[in-house]
């Protein structure tokens, strides 16, 4: 039953938690952005315990040629084994930006598709950013990850790859 | 790779922060009882998702006929679904109250052995206690559930059942 199950309540917690404690003035940014923090600590502990279990995940070895590699590991790899599924698009623009489209977020289609529910979006969806961040950085590949919801539960994650 | 890291990691951000915030006069308590109440509703989630998808696991069906039924559910099925592992041992005084021993328990595991660290076990414990409580409730039961701890990383959780 539960790996998927006890992830997405763990995660509910989570947000309840912070969105609780960080109430305040300038609330939203500081729950977001401690949520990014908490999936950027978790992404690289990802990386950090399949690298351990399986050696042909770090960056030295052949299996990534170049960036395109890194994010089709994210896209196939690392977010079937976080989300159970596959990224459903990815593009680039060939300049170092990539676009993840995932049309059926598993975090969000908790969230009541009502429009009136948007602007809870970026909660349920910043320790994703730091999840995809958190990874790519310790897969030695620094980048900025932002979100963007058109109609839910669908999301695109934009990665910026800084210069490598 | 990931469902087991995944749920460590997420597990020990949320000690983290959970520990970071309820800093204070009676910090450890409070710390404790915020983990305690997380895991009390993870728990009862994890069953009512099983429940949506597998129909046998409700108390109204044949499949609990007694106390015993329940515990022996939560010690196979409920810790492999979350710790990948069943209880090592089942104790029960046949009064209400059963003692779940795990010799090698998996959150507990990440923690170093040695006696100092003894005082921070509650912590890494009360998540799991709710975990078990939440769950047992979902199914009918009324509980409370404590534990202990004597030489890391095996762990007793002594389960004692309220009047049904």
């Amino acid at each position: 039953m539960a790996e998927e199950a006890l992830f997405q309540l763990l995660h509910s917690e989570i947000i309840q938690y912070v969105n609780s404690v960080e109430s305040g003035e300038s609330e939203n940014g500081r729950c977001v952005s401690k949520l990014e923090g908490m999936g950027f600590r978790v992404g690289q502990g990802l990386i950090e315990s399949r690298h351990i279990s399986d050696c042909r995940f770090t960056k030295d070895t052949p299996r990534f040629k170049d960036e395109l590699d890194f994010m089709k590991f994210i896209c196939k790899d690392f977010w079937t084994s976080v989300f159970k599924k596959q990224i459903d698009n990815l593009r680039t623009n060939h300049q170092g930006i990539y676009v993840l489209q995932d049309n059926k977020f598993r975090l969000l289609s908790q969230l009541s598709s009502g429009k009136q529910y948007l602007e809870h979006a970026p909660k349920f969806l910043a320790f994703t950013c730091g999840l995809v961040r958190g990874a790519l950085s310790n897969l030695g590949v620094k980048s900025i990850v932002t979100v963007e919801v058109s109609v839910m539960p669908a999301c695109k994650f934009q990665v910026m790859i800084q210069k490598m």
